[in-house]
């Protein structure tokens, strides 16, 4: 299996209704990219200093099922509304799991 | 459920020997912290260019549980020995998911 993690630093700028509207957009994609088995996103909970604001964890079959939900219009078009012009930072890793 | 995912990069002169061996002793951790429910780490595939270089991601019932393996002894002193002085950068976040 493949674990896709990313985490995004919100601008200063950013609402809190905007990220509650670009997880709407999140929980819309796994029913519009078949390639994904699991997907868990949401906001940083405060319990430590220092944290990224959000993070998505999704799981994959392969790499092929990966660069499929990576290069997929729908999660296109969710970067291009929700995150680009909106991310300070930005943090990812692409690994395999048992 | 809480997820707990952390990201680093590793300082240049971080061998693969080094690696490996954090890698198994991160293997051994949820044998000595009984709060962890799933515990999936591992080195970026290097699919996409300017990722951190390694993840973990663990799940727990609750903060309790959480915090329980935060502070856990076992679990600083693996910080100790294979984290601290070894990492260029760290991005963390701790969110519930269903």
């Amino acid at each position: 299996m493949i674990r896709h993690v990313v985490m995004f630093r919100w601008n200063e700028d950013v609402t809190d209704d905007e990220v509650s509207a670009t997880g709407r957009a999140l929980d819309a994609l796994p029913a519009l990219v078949p390639s994904i088995r699991e997907y868990r996103h949401g906001g940083d909970m405060g319990v430590n200093s220092g944290n990224f604001d959000y993070v998505v964890v999704a799981d994959f079959d392969d790499v092929d099922g990966y660069l499929a939900y990576r290069d997929h219009p729908d999660h296109q078009a969710l970067i291009a509304a929700h995150i680009t012009g909106r991310v300070a930072d930005r943090a990812a890793v692409q690994y395999g799991v048992a």
